[in-house]
């Protein structure tokens, strides 16, 4: 037996394992006095529209539930790429997509398909979701981390300088970022891309930037998301549906490799073969056909800035101290206690679930996933009172 | 860029490269003009209870696209092992199970769960599922073939017994056979049972049985099929709902490490971790609730023993050597020349879509998916007639 996959197993992740408890205290408690904002699971309902097409394709079309090509059915990669195409002024084409089992699936098939030595290393920038971890070291890769900025939670170019070395392979970078709810600017991309440009000459190789976006449609006040694709050459952008259109359990998502990228098509393949490697043989055939005929759809997902502000300013006036968010649905809140589990720990007595920063390589803070209903967060409020109170 | 990936990617498994081929010939020449026996998509539908629990689910669960557990949903994994105590008078639990994106990836999961040497070798017996190969690659073991029992494609246990070593730590058992359509006796999994018992406690160390059983469902001529878990402690079992409600597409399937297992509640914790590495999240919340509902469905398979009976008398009168299939849905078939990539080449003259044998561990055969629509087989009938002519 492998050691390392019993304790990956057995120590799950934080949030799953809250995720878990939530569960549990929900059918003690009842489902409407647990304030769980463990999870990234959405609370707004998939649109109507995509519901109405998995029936009419369960209906209608024989073929819903066959094999589809590894890569994907031809038309959903037509139509996502169309659907890009019109938003970034690309001219991507099926070719540069392959679609996956979601996010996840993407982020841990791209890492095996471009590490290839022991001394290859990933970068991720704290705060960073800490499943990347786990797919570098499936991939075989050394993960590194760069420290966060912690005025804040920006780039860190400065820190990413220090830590890039000839054995960079791949920097990930998740704007709108988990945990942190920031956005990077396009500005800050770019240095990013000029600097990585200028090591992969000086190495003479390749570094990729993988760029994990499920949350791209997720960004508040009018705040325009930079394209990397459009800024560095070797991207390799990993999406999936699960935020967009509400479809987490369904694992739905893509990988880009665009044209700009040095040996795109080679890429893409490595891709292709990392996937066939871990049992990958295609993503949901229902779920394929589904976006086919809704690429530029997306879920009501207005509730998530109410959210946002409701959550943001029933902490701040309490005396929380958070980061505001420009996108994603996450608020990142500082503890009122060093250590971040102690304090998961005493909002617990709340039923309040929140998950501690730590494993997303920052300290002292907690992560609040405000997809949930906007009734359960004004009903969380008295309770976060409570939990202030007792340290003031 | 990781150069075996790209390969892998590249060259793609000789079915998925003929499952291409085809279905660009049927563009050319018309879906009825060629007669594709390549790819193990079941032609037979999906049982309409299946598709009503479908679009009932999507109307009116409101969780019926969320994440699940990793693990799988709690009802999901009650009803199967309800099912499965029903027919095999076992007494599995929930914890017994791990909701998989079918037998494949449960495979490659599995495998990554025990292997942990660089030396551990996975042995499958011929002729075997080609995949095998790259799952095993991907756990990091070393993939080693017991050659075929060419007289009646059985378990071969003399070869077995000679390549076991105390480096083995899987071997593979595929029963209903792909490509052959043999089914191991209860006599033959004994006799490999009691050996494997034996080397065991030679080598001081468990050697598990992965069983691979896709096919379970699909016996003919009131076979009963043995199950392995309750003949040999350390089995791991691969199932998947592609074959047997026609959702190859879908990706649902499940791993079951029973009680008899040494240490299973471990094994199947490193299988957790291990498809957590590769960046399985959940398996299909839609269809996770669909088969909780169905446990035991099944769609009308009586189809493919009539599509058996079909091709094997249809092949056999003009000449045709075959192994009379007792499960599955796979004809094997001699070619008609020693090289069967040449003898696939002139049936594609013929439109005849046919996989090669030698890429499963046999040479000189061909693998006829008969899972297609019985007018197919009986439409093919005078393109293998001309073909045979052309030989003789």
């Amino acid at each position: 037996m492998n050691n390392l996959m019993v304790e990956l197993g057995t120590k799950r992740s934080i949030i799953r394992e809250l995720f878990e408890y939530s569960k549990k205290m929900k059918q003690l408690y009842g489902e409407d006095k647990v304030y769980d904002f463990s999870i990234g699971n959405p609370s707004v309902a998939t649109p109507s529209e995509i519901d109405g097409q998995i029936i009419d394709l369960v209906k209608n079309d024989n073929q819903v539930h066959g094999y589809t090509s590894s890569v994907g059915n031809v038309d959903v990669r037509d139509a996502i790429a169309k659907d890009l195409n019109s938003r970034y002024h690309t001219s991507y084409t099926k070719d540069n997509l392959y679609m996956t089992c979601g996010a996840s699936s993407a982020i841990a098939i791209a890492l095996k398909a471009v590490v290839s030595k022991d001394s290859d290393v990933v970068l991720a920038i704290a705060p960073y979701f800490p499943e990347y971890k786990v797919y570098a070291m499936g991939a075989g890769a050394i993960f590194r981390v760069v420290s966060a900025d912690m005025d804040n939670f920006g780039l860190n170019i400065n820190e990413l300088e220090k830590c890039v070395n000839e054995n960079t392979i791949v920097v990930i970078i998740n704007s709108p970022n988990n945990p942190s709810g920031n956005v990077y600017s396009k500005e800050e991309i770019e240095e990013v891309a000029s600097f990585l440009l200028k090591k992969e000459k000086e190495y003479g190789h390749d570094i990729y930037i993988l760029c994990d976006e499920p949350y791209r449609e997720i960004v508040y006040d009018g705040i325009n998301l930079a394209h990397i694709p459009s800024i560095y050459h070797n991207t390799i952008l990993c999406y999936s549906y699960s935020k967009s259109l509400s479809l987490p359990g369904e694992r739905i998502g893509y990988i880009l490799v665009g044209q700009n990228c040095n040996k795109a098509s080679e890429v893409l393949a490595a891709c292709l073969g990392a996937g066939r490697m871990m049992g990958y043989v295609c993503a949901s055939s229902l779920f394929q056909k589904v976006i086919a005929k809704n690429a530029s759809a997306l879920s009501d997902l207005k509730v998530y800035d109410e959210n946002r502000k409701l959550l943001y300013e029933g902490l701040t006036k309490i005396g929380y101290k958070c980061i505001y968010p420009k996108g994603a649905f996450y608020l990142f809140v500082k503890a009122l206690e060093d250590d971040a589990y102690k304090f998961m720990e005493r909002a617990k007595n709340y039923n309040l679930v929140l998950v501690p920063s730590d494993n997303f390589g920052v300290k002292g803070y907690m992560r609040l996933a405000y997809c949930v209903s906007s009734q359960t967060i004004i009903n969380s409020i008295p309770a976060f009172e409570k939990l202030y109170k007792e340290y003031n």
